[in-house]
């Protein structure tokens, strides 16, 4: 038997493991120091009444026969798949249900959609990114180019006539950057896309902290995006599902390739490999979509908001130069006086007992920044935020 | 962009569509029929008290925001790998506790699992047999060669010095077949895989159903097993998870490739493209494990079990010759009259207004062979045999 040669390849990743040991020493020798933690990518606050009350009714229906479901379609309920349609539709993008396929988080969707392209493709990843998208392709041995985002291009890279690939991967939101595309700037992807018979993997996972009608909350609202985008979303970060286990994936029946269509092998790659997810996490998702689920995630999205806010707002204050923040749980800023990411992480923890996380564990283009996330309680990121101006002072 | 061209070398699944439409079609023209539907792969008692103690509890905790939890490990939770250990432990079956893997069904890692390997292997399927085996190495483009079981080898082939492949698949209890090894042929099993340095693949989905002690409940109750297999369980059938959505996958460390890790590689495969396990459903795994939890999931068991004897039961005294039904939910009948498959499932819906599954839908060794599940109540599982016994009166 012969192991699957290009996992020898991945390079190791020690970047939350490294946090984790520096953060465990320092604690250590300063056993008093109150450590705030704003490198966490994880919700925090609970899911929401409208939520648990589903899910309460969910388990109540497992408990008798009458009402007890076994296995669910593949591809979802069409309860939840019905509600993601009409969450599209209030932003005027028209999905057929079958273009809608429920899966248990979109880490899972944007691997395992890989099995659909050969392997001889070449596809194109943001530095700095989430680490997914480059090692799952290492893992297949597909060859990877690196589009720079960076201070030039406000960290949100744009299609050029040098960028040869056949997938390109577009966060939008970013993580680790914040940074969002605009309008404009998604229909110069999609069109560069087509002109390239290119496939764009389009990751919406933060689309629930986009208040600005200039960003689109998903790549369907641009003309010409169901002829070259697929689109992963997740209740992880919308309605803090991070342990619930439930995101969706968008696959147009326009995507067709060498005359076999993405939509049909999604579907046929699902109900061989995947026996859907449990029906009381897709019960709890569909809650998501009523009018008071709708009002309650919002507030704990509002209240993650506000925290981010407040870090803008005292990075202003200290000029510091920073990019997200607005749509986004997460601030991506420039380390002060010159500072590496991994110095000025030891830098922070030692000075303000404050914890985040280093922009070099993203990619190249990440030296020199530090993400912090709004994931936090109001009080500690405010503490956290008196205490940064402090050490700067 | 290139697709892989392999999906379109998938031949159509057509056989539980097929069986849906004549049964439609059947009771179109005959509504007063009452159909008995025999064909169930599906699980139809509801959760068990203990396990839905536990998701409540679970419910409960993910309301508030002192036990709320996000991110699991990818792994899965300690407590129910402890379980697990612990459940393997009764039967003398030593684990490491990072040797368990929590995941979202046996269908998932079975599938999952091939990502570690070369796609220049050849597996060894068994014929007939559960598709996804084949389905997903055709996806792949690997080579498949198929080993016979048939009536000569009770459905359960042996290795042979013809059978050159690098990855066995063996299903014991198997589906559809019923068939289980016992452990001395599952001793030549492990030599054989040792000796040809392949793998084996051991799907365990039904082994709660087995209650001799001939049979082995895990392959590594098997001398040297750990050298040469992974082995696959859900709670699907042992607790009726199939809408719940749990499993776990052994991948001992003994299991080296040149010089790469199974283990190693299955734990960064599931931690790059894999979020965890729901915290709901692995709080009602681990629920299985209590003593309550077992003893009301056995009296489950022992339901279902009763049934395949009442089938048995009935075909004995039909003289109707069959595999499996002891230690298993499935009986695999030879069709009597020496009708071919489809042929006996008309005779039978039309007669008997019974529904049950064509063994030539699960390959070509099926032709002749017919699959009974035990998964229906008592009372028609009896009334259908009555109908069987007077048809072929």
């Amino acid at each position: 038997m012969k192991v699957n040669a290009n996992y020898a390849k991945l390079a190791n990743s020690y970047l939350f493991a490294d946090i984790s040991r520096r953060v465990a020493d320092f604690q250590k020798a300063n056993p008093a120091a109150d450590i705030i933690r704003m490198g966490i990518g994880d919700v925090t606050l609970p899911l929401c009444p409208s939520v648990i009350g589903a899910l309460r009714q969910a388990v109540d229906e497992m408990s008798v026969k009458e009402t007890f479901r076994g296995y669910g379609p593949e591809q979802g309920y069409s309860f939840l798949r019905e509600a993601i349609q009409g969450y599209y539709q209030e932003r005027g993008v028209a999905l057929e249900l079958d273009e809608i396929f429920v899966g248990d988080g979109g880490k899972s969707d944007i691997s395992n959609i890989l099995d659909l392209f050969a392997l001889d493709n070449t596809v194109a990843v943001p530095d700095p990114v989430y680490p997914v998208y480059a090692d799952t392709n290492v893992m297949a041995g597909r060859k990877i180019i690196y589009m720079n985002a960076d201070e030039t291009n406000g960290f949100l890279p744009m299609p050029g006539p040098d960028m040869k690939a056949d997938i390109f991967y577009l966060c939008s939101p970013n993580n680790p950057t914040g940074a969002a595309y605009d309008r404009e700037q998604l229909k110069v992807w999609v069109d560069f896309a087509a002109s390239q018979k290119a496939l764009i993997l389009y990751d919406a996972a933060y689309e629930i902290f986009i208040d600005r009608p200039e960003i689109p909350r998903s790549i369907f609202e641009i003309p010409g995006a169901r002829d070259t985008a697929i689109e992963f979303c997740s209740f992880s970060k919308t309605a803090g599902f991070t342990g619930v286990r439930c995101g969706y994936t968008i696959v147009p029946k326009n995507l067709v390739y060498d005359e076999l269509s993405l939509n049909k092998m999604w579907s046929r790659r699902q109900t061989t490999k995947f026996n859907g997810v449990s029906y009381i996490s897709q019960k709890a998702a569909a809650a998501v979509f009523t009018p008071a689920g709708m009002l309650q995630i919002k507030e704990t999205i509002a209240y993650y908001k506000e925290n981010a806010l407040v870090i803008a707002r005292a990075l202003d204050e200290l000029g510091i130069v920073f990019f997200g923040g607005y749509c986004s749980p997460y601030i991506w800023l420039k380390c002060p006086r010159g500072m590496e990411s991994w110095d000025f992480f030891d830098f922070l923890l030692r000075g303000a007992h404050i914890v985040g996380t280093p922009g070099g564990g993203f990619g190249v283009n990440g030296k020199y920044f530090f993400r912090l996330s709004a994931f936090n309680t109001r009080e500690n990121t405010a503490a956290a935020m008196e205490r940064l101006k402090k050490l700067l002072a």
